[in-house]
């Protein structure tokens, strides 16, 4: 139902086509398991075009193309690239597009997915456009959740830390909303969710609660979605030195969060997650990175109407 | 026919020669379009190696050799290589001879693509070595002429812009002598074509005109081949500030133009093609740029000799 | 026997595993040279992760992976990667993990590739951590020992250079000794053999002398492994450049030493063995390279068990 479709925002999609991609991924999931060939992208070339580094999604979509027997033409970082000699992104895209059958790209200014789209006759894959878009890191998201829980609805969610500047937590609301969930936001005052975002999760009959205590929040929710609070945030140093031990996420605090809470995180991380809290079992944030893997694979197979 | 042999400089080809390349890439384009599965480099490993950026000829080898079913390794930029340490050329090639079975270079050297095939066992590609050559640009140049008008010979073809410094004129005034046709030189006069270039083609048999006047030029040509005016190659800024604006293609100048009049363009393209012109039928520098593809394809195929 | 083992440093193996890499390499060699298609990595996923630059080392193992029909994903330089953002490596190669089947790692801390296996469930393959360990380079000169001389014991062999600060040399130390083999080390005073590799060598029964004047050295050698003496080494220039010619391979010194005496080095050369050199037989330096190429077939083929 995706076949030849772009995939530019969380927006896009409708429940039933959201249901696709999961059981989609679920598939390709049991699949890696069994270690089944398998040839969806066989004699298709897509082209991995990040123009500006991110290891981790390049790696994951690579990796997804070449389990599904797709072969792979990759640019990592706007230094090598064309564009550093001056050329519009549109002009870019429409040469690849001669050359690749799926178009995946990352681009540190907003908006450029759809620019590239625009621009292309092949699907384009939206794999971050700066402040704009990550559909597929909130695609992975959801799949996590529905893995991790067994169910998409009924859930409480603490969302924790930078929830101003994440597209990640933005993303991750829309979703939740769509399916009936409980949101708790926890974040320093002037890293608050945007009005327009909390807004639109209640419009769509969500019950969102804004509580400043962490301990609080984690006591009754069933997961904790933790960003990170980075220094260069804050205008005055100050209130970043008397918040930043507020948002870190370590085994003190899970014992005081309602039992088998699940701990998700997009990655990196760097320390607002103790290392501890790793050996916990409901620590999620690793296997919600490797499910970005079944994911991508699910879209890449769906726009290519391979499947 | 080309078989283990080495693609330096556009000067090598016989017509025989060309012919078999510009037959072959047609057949490889229609087997794309049928969407065939090709096998002609099956277990064969491309080594593409950039020590300088550029992601359109990069991305188009390495496409070309995944659509043949050839495995890639790559390396981009200098910056990633062992030439950093002080590493020769000739050294880094003797060592990358020993692992892939056809090697693609592009160097910011002149001469670099003959250091390198003097040293490699393997059939070595240029795929550009500084001002020096850019056969495969040459080629695709030749292919989209002959793709666009149906023929090569009996054409007016007006070259446009910096046509000192461009090696892809050059290279391209050489193949055009070759077939017989006619050809007007457009540019400001401290970046004529060389003089020894002209000599060339009037040596072949090429009546060979320079023309200040653009719109007198492309009125009675079938073909423009616009190339950059840059203002670093202005030793006088006034004069670049004179004369920018008299060598920018826009639809103003279509209309002044040969009815169906072919517009071609090395790309990457700044301003000296309005965006207007892209949707003009006539308008083949994305054509052109995608014709790079089955040219590379059958370049790969003939040196490996599996075709 | 290697099925699942990381392969982390020289001293992990026993004679008999030695035996098997070194077996298994010669095969693939056959297999190379006879152009067999090979499916030992078939539908499987190799991670190249390059944290420092090393065309050499990063295209052998890629090739190696590719030739055996894996698919390849690849990171070099750490500009490009998540590490750029603070992530930890147990972070990013936990995260790969979930994503490939083998972990190649490259990376300048000494430890690394250890911390790297400690945080992954498939096999690592240290690529070289700093001033750490170089396992393959070790394995690949082994192998080239035995090609070239048709024996791994009762040789003679020089080391020549900087002694102190190559790991290579290191290795290949152990590996000689536990072959039973004579060695005579030839390096500036300030950078001589640690003492504790040279005891370690002499416990296992080898005969280890120290000569200081080179032509002495080869006129008994079968075997001289040459690395740089480089100038940042000396904290007092005028020993350097006292020394420098003396470290210098060259037509005339090969005159003197014992006749078909074989060089290696790990490569790249700077100017210690003249370009002279290249062209006698004994000169075992590239094919040493290109042995990098059966070595870590064999090593890739071991580890994934498809053997």
């Amino acid at each position: 139902m995706l076949t030849g479709r772009d995939i530019l925002t969380t927006r896009q999609f409708t429940r039933e086509e959201l249901s696709a991609i999961l059981g989609t991924a679920e598939g390709f999931e049991s699949a890696l398991r069994e270690r089944k060939a398998l040839k969806n992208l066989e004699n298709l070339v897509v082209a991995s075009l990040f123009f500006e580094p991110s290891t981790r999604t390049r790696l994951s979509f690579e990796t997804a193309a070449l389990r599904l027997s797709g072969r792979v033409v990759s640019v990592s970082e706007a230094g090598g690239s064309s564009m550093a000699k001056g050329e519009s992104l549109a002009d870019t895209i429409r040469t690849v597009d001669g050359y690749a059958d799926i178009i995946v790209v990352r681009h540190p200014q907003k908006g450029a997915a759809q620019a590239a789209a625009d621009n292309a006759s092949h699907p384009v894959i939206n794999a971050g456009d700066g402040t704009g878009q990550h559909p597929t890191q909130a695609l992975l998201d959801l799949y996590t959740i529905l893995k991790e829980k067994g169910r998409l609805s009924g859930l409480t969610l603490t969302l924790l830390g930078d929830l101003k500047n994440g597209r990640t937590v933005h993303s991750l609301s829309y979703l939740m909303a769509l399916y009936g969930n409980r949101m708790i936001l926890v974040s320093p005052p002037s890293l608050a969710m945007p009005p327009e975002i909390v807004a639109e999760a209640r419009a769509a009959g969500t019950e969102v609660v804004e509580i400043p205590d962490v301990e609080a929040a984690v006591a009754e929710s069933d997961i904790i979605y933790v960003t990170r609070v980075q220094r260069e945030r804050f205008a005055d140093p100050a209130e970043y030195e008397s918040v930043k031990g507020s948002y870190v996420v370590d085994m003190r605090l899970i014992a005081r969060a309602k039992p088998g809470v699940t701990v998700m995180h997009p990655l990196p991380r760097v320390d607002e997650i103790a290392t501890e809290v790793d050996e916990y079992e409901g620590a999620a944030y690793f296997r919600q990175a490797h499910n970005g893997l079944p994911v991508r694979m699910a879209l890449l197979a769906l726009v290519s109407g391979r499947i």
